[in-house]
């Protein structure tokens, strides 16, 4: 017997049949006689629905009332999925977010956990009862509705699993599980069979859209194996444990599955994965004062701003006496009011011009072999160089070495690279179900 | 400055733009230098359409999943009002049954209130806030959502009113008030501009829909003046209050209707209203032996079925030896179980036969000028008379007379009724603007 937390997204739980097939996944789960959490985000596009409502009351809703309208989504969903696991004839009980013991900080919006009290959880569990937890929210020290932010439901999901020391934490989405590439731009890139937690953290941080940072940190904090994995098939999905899998877990994998798991090691790829992002921008800051402190003055301007800058160049041009250009990334949401902020900054930070450039893409090889693997940036740079793709910026980790090109390259440039570092399937393994869920 | 907590229906906030009209009316009242509290039900069909949903999902939905469902339509009602009402410049903020300190017992959908804690929402009156509590719902000892079921809202509203000894509890709704009869069936009904609230219980009991009986047995005891009004206008309603308005109120009505509110008490007429009810059916039991404790033992099983009973006539038929016939009215969805309970009890009773009637209508009479008018019963029994219209069963109390008509001929013995005590009204007054709320 083990102890199973899975996740359900918004696209797993669109409609009531939906929902059904849902519930009949927990209750053949827990009829091989595991013990069952679940945590469920809202039906299909309810939370974009509720936020539309909302856009035509006011275009600036105040905080704390948006999170108590958004925290309805998952209490229909939670409430109508433990109704539809009691129809299936196995007991279901739905908790809130502030009854499954979810504790946050103030943070409307983007509310972290600050505590893990599941007792009533537990209790549902010992009852021998199905436990239905709402993702994406939780309740502050002053008894206030949070969310959780984007990706609230997995980290919901992970900080569940970890408090209650269950064997494996399922995220259900809407493919497969972890690809070497997206396959829509990708069509051959393969299912990862296993990955570590460090890089599957590279991976979200950079633009893999399929789980989300915070709940892959938690779990790495709290070494909870996840299991990704799609809500449409019983396929064997991505295993990313940092630990060998709980042996009571064999039942939940198909036989062939586990085979497959077990090829030659040897034979695994060096690359994980490429990760691509579309969602950032690029200011560049041109002929500031190269003295010091002056860079970290415009960061500090930006950081005031609330953005979270990805990579940043420096580079000091010939013909510029002691001044400098600097370039740097961030959210395409913030670029606006960084922009301004910059601008009336002008005259202290004294530079002559900002440049802003919106059509940029960023490609990320992300593998933990890249570590000891000497020539990877010579292969990167040789197969978008021979695919005629230009190299903006560069960052690097010690698993992953990211490149930004402009926006109209980088599917193609996402495609070269993987062909180059032989990742490309023999044939099409991945298919996507539906849309993807929160 | 008075402290006034206003009730919104359903109807009321249908729809995005309904919602920023009761968010104005809202400002409009709170400018006018009152403190507001607001309750307000889930928008427009949401209750019934997570209704449908669950119903899509289980024919018999736990009662504690359901409650979470339901509580959902007011969180989105209550955040996007505090949302328009922010809009409009006045701060709000929005509080769940459970934050407005809204205690309940464990009767998941239809919990009753056995305590009042609304902390929360004096210390925003305090502040300059606009406080909006969720109608409906409510938390129990165990930190379990609850539903108040039936009339919810305006109990909520009346609850809320009594713990902040508030100066008036404003009930809004689709139409101008209380009226002496429904206008959809006499459309000469007049509007009643006061009556006492044991009088407004009578209505509310027989069949009037304006207002829940709970909600009017809270402001009885509490104290708690109403005023029921529309939505759609600024026309005063029905004060419904026993003792004198608050002369601080007086801003609050325009000129006009408190002029009319003066006109001379002599020439009230002794009847406030008529309701009707067709949700009643019939049961006769044929031939039970007429022994001691054989009813009791009936009307044991009755309501070990949960149903509530309204009238009950006992005959002595001369033909049949020691045996009687009992007839009782219920609610009808109460009449299949009951009739089942019955048919099982048939041998233990000991009748003969089973009747069940469910084409039955209910006219009340309600007054407190009744009390000291002789000769309102010989007037109704003639009107009903002259217009060749049965009187099947009659109930009294001191300030109401009910009668049991076919089904077919309730509308008109209400409007032979109406003219017959000279309620008629010489133009029509009633304008009913939508559909009904919770």
């Amino acid at each position: 017997m083990a102890l199973i937390v899975q996740k359900y997204g918004g696209s797993s739980v669109a409609d009531v049949d939906a929902m059904k097939r849902v519930a009949q996944r927990v209750v053949d789960t827990r009829n091989a006689g595991h013990q069952v959490v679940v945590v469920v985000s809202a039906m299909g596009d309810t939370t974009d629905d509720l936020l539309d409502t909302a856009a035509q009351i006011t275009s600036a809703p105040p905080d704390r009332e948006l999170d108590i309208l958004l925290t309805a989504g998952e209490r229909i969903s939670m409430s109508l999925l433990a109704m539809a696991v009691n129809e299936c004839g196995v007991p279901a009980q739905a908790y809130t977010g502030a009854q499954a013991g979810i504790r946050t900080d103030t943070h409307f919006g983007k509310a972290q956990i600050v505590g893990m009290v599941p007792e009533r959880v537990a209790r549902s569990i010992r009852d021998g009862q199905v436990a239905i937890v709402a993702g994406f929210q939780g309740i502050s020290e002053d008894d206030e509705t949070t969310t959780l932010g984007r990706g609230g439901s997995d980290t919901t999901a992970v900080a569940l699993a970890a408090a209650l020391h269950a064997d494996v934490c399922e995220i259900y989405t809407d493919v497969d599980g972890l690809f070497t590439a997206d396959p829509r731009i990708v069509p051959t890139a393969r299912r990862v069979r296993t990955i570590s937690q460090e890089e599957t953290l590279e991976l979200a941080a950079h633009g893999a859209k399929i789980l989300h940072l915070r709940a892959v940190e938690f779990a790495r904090r709290y070494h909870v194996p996840l299991h990704v994995r799609s809500s449409f098939s019983d396929k064997n999905g991505t295993w990313i444990s940092d630990r060998p899998a709980n042996p009571a877990l064999a039942g939940l994998v198909p036989q062939a599955a586990l085979a497959a798991n077990q090829e030659d090691p040897m034979e695994e790829p060096i690359i994980s994965g490429i990760a691509h992002d579309r969602s950032q921008d690029k200011i560049t800051v041109v002929g500031i004062a190269n003295s010091p402190g002056m860079a970290a003055r415009l960061f500090e301007l930006v950081a005031q701003q609330g953005a979270n800058i990805d990579m940043i160049v420096q580079n000091i041009p010939v013909t510029l006496e002691n001044r400098a250009n600097i370039s740097f990334t961030l959210p395409a949401e913030d670029a606006d009011h960084v922009m301004q902020a910059l601008e009336a900054a002008r005259e202290e930070l004294g530079f002559k011009e900002l440049k802003y450039n919106p059509d940029i893409g960023k490609l990320s090889l992300v593998g933990a072999g890249m570590r000891t693997n000497p020539g990877v940036s010579a292969k990167l740079f040789g197969a978008l160089s021979q695919a005629g793709i230009n190299i903006d910026l560069i960052s690097t980790s010690e698993i992953r070495i990211s490149v930004v090109t402009k926006l109209e390259d980088l599917d193609r440039a996402v495609q070269a690279v993987h062909t180059a570092f032989g990742l490309d399937s023999t044939e099409s393994e991945a298919v996507i179900y539906g849309g993807t869920g929160r």
